[in-house]
């Protein structure tokens, strides 16, 4: 294919909100739709769901599905990008052993090609945001849950079983906070969304003090990340100690990609994204403290594409070399 | 070069002992030489030794400098592989930025290739040893340090500034030990040899009771690694919780290769090899207890080229593909 040339359609499928996108390999988006509070319970049912939109999506452009080189996949895992087919996932009720390959090549006709949405936001990153020209890649959601693209020597780098970049889950505390996974001590246990909305519910009702309480009005079941960022644009004390701790233990998981992986650049999405002003120059000076001087130029910066992101990792999806069985894991 | 066909010379470079090896890519090995107690403290002198001794290799096996494909140079970091300069090596006094291709090059007459050990070993156990047919393979040198080669999809991955595979240094307990490297908590603050050595020596001191005190007859500069493991082979009580604490922080550093790069094989050289009565089964329990279920199919397993390893490492940095400038990191 002709880089910037070929149509492409871009499907990234989230649990409260799915997008799809007509574009090019260049970056051009031609036309977008968005789908929210869009699952019923039913795959199949949410897949025709998405095969409609993306239907509406091209006929508002005028293109016909046969003018669509491939369809590109961003789903959550774990799956099987090679079967095409989502094993599980925990925020799309009744998704469980969805082979979506295979359904959505009928449904729509075109070449369908399937990738974990990490890796997918590090591929959109690397080629369209805050990854160009780095050698080695690591993008970093920083949302709910805390995954991991990585993207070395220019390509997506996947693992023996489909499965590297669980970075959220690599032990960073010794027998530490027992994390949503069943693991102890994770990295996602310190510094995802949620577990800081869980320890910050833990605090406040053993009495911690703070303004995170009166920001929800008295209703733990409305603290989250976002309330926690708000208390600390406010001072709220207890709020800045927690930013410690997460920042501490965040710049941990980041000195040891640079250590183990010698990354050059390390981009972080949503909560980092959202409230650089809040989180970036601290994180950057604890990474600094963890690593050797000579490695202190590795970028450590804030995700670019922020809206644009689930559309570019639809897209960059979508240019992904088909993967053969015979690139499956050779055990 | 037809597989197997070239002759190769291999040269493995240590501060104790370097070996240098004729063979062939398939790994047949024709001659070897070994040098010790070699260097003089300039390393002008200690090439024109290393030269002297491959030229003697090559005299005895009747074959002409001409008639090698390459040499291979595997040697202790941080060095340059595309400059084909050794930076600084601690081991080695008086070897500060040595322009080693070229001076072998111009010595020997031969293209010449230089890769750090650790990589150069990692190559060598994935090719002829314990990491044939992996996908995803880590060879952890634990030696006196903790090094490590990451050989990923089939292929050496070096990092951005050809510095991958500092696993030693990834931090592993917040705030933890002091490493010899400056940083704190580092995996090789815990698990490598010249820390273990130390750490007995200052628990001695503090009167701690063990075996090891007699071992080394009251003599603390004689405590070594090796010590320890013959004191754990008498059943002493103190070394046995040195294990605990040393296959723990051991299995936490596998634990974060296994789900941050979804390795399928990690091999373990020098101690772990050496010694697997003593390490390899309650290693393997602690890291299946630190990674979800559906990874512990992955191999934790001891280096298998042994004495043979420092060949085998020369070898294979000489089948490596020369690197070019281009090569060399983007920024």
């Amino acid at each position: 294919m002709a880089a910037g040339q070929g149509l492409l359609l871009g499907i990234d499928i989230g649990g409260t909100k799915t997008q799809i996108a007509l574009g090019r390999a260049d970056g051009e988006l031609l036309r977008e739709a968005h789908l929210e509070a869009w699952t019923s319970g039913s795959f199949e049912t949410d897949l025709e769901t998405i095969a409609a939109s993306a239907r509406s999506v091209l006929s508002a452009a005028g293109v016909d599905a046969a003018a669509i080189e491939a369809v590109g996949v961003s789903a959550p895992g774990p799956l099987d990008p090679v079967a095409g087919v989502i094993r599980d996932a925990p925020n799309l009720p009744g998704w469980h052993e969805v082979p979506i390959r295979a359904l959505l090549e009928r449904a729509l006709g075109c070449a369908v090609r399937l990738e974990n949405d990490a890796n997918a936001a590090a591929l959109a990153e690397f080629r369209f945001g805050a990854g160009r020209g780095a050698r080695a890649f690591v993008f970093l959601t920083m949302s709910t849950g805390v995954g991991a693209g990585l993207v070395l020597d220019g390509r997506l780098y996947r693992g023996a079983r489909y499965g590297a970049g669980e970075v959220g889950h690599i032990p960073v505390v010794p027998d530490g906070r027992l994390c949503a996974c069943g693991l102890h001590g994770c990295l996602e246990a310190y510094t995802g969304g949620a577990a800081v909305a869980a320890r910050i519910r833990e605090d406040l009702r053993a009495g911690a003090k703070s303004a995170i309480r009166e920001l929800v009005d008295g209703d733990l079941a409305r603290v989250s990340a976002r309330v926690w960022t708000e208390a600390l644009r406010t001072g709220d004390a207890y709020a800045a100690r927690l930013r410690d701790e997460w920042l501490d233990r965040l710049a941990q998981g980041i000195a040891i990609l640079v250590l183990g992986l010698d990354t050059d650049c390390v981009a972080l999405g949503t909560i980092v994204a959202r409230n650089t002003d809040l989180f970036l120059e601290p994180l950057r000076a604890r990474v600094a403290a963890r690593i050797w001087p000579r490695l202190r130029d590795t970028r450590i910066v804030a995700g670019e594409l922020g809206e644009r992101l689930p559309a570019y990792a639809g897209l960059c999806t979508a240019l992904l070399e088909p993967l053969e069985a015979s690139a499956s894991p050779s055990r």
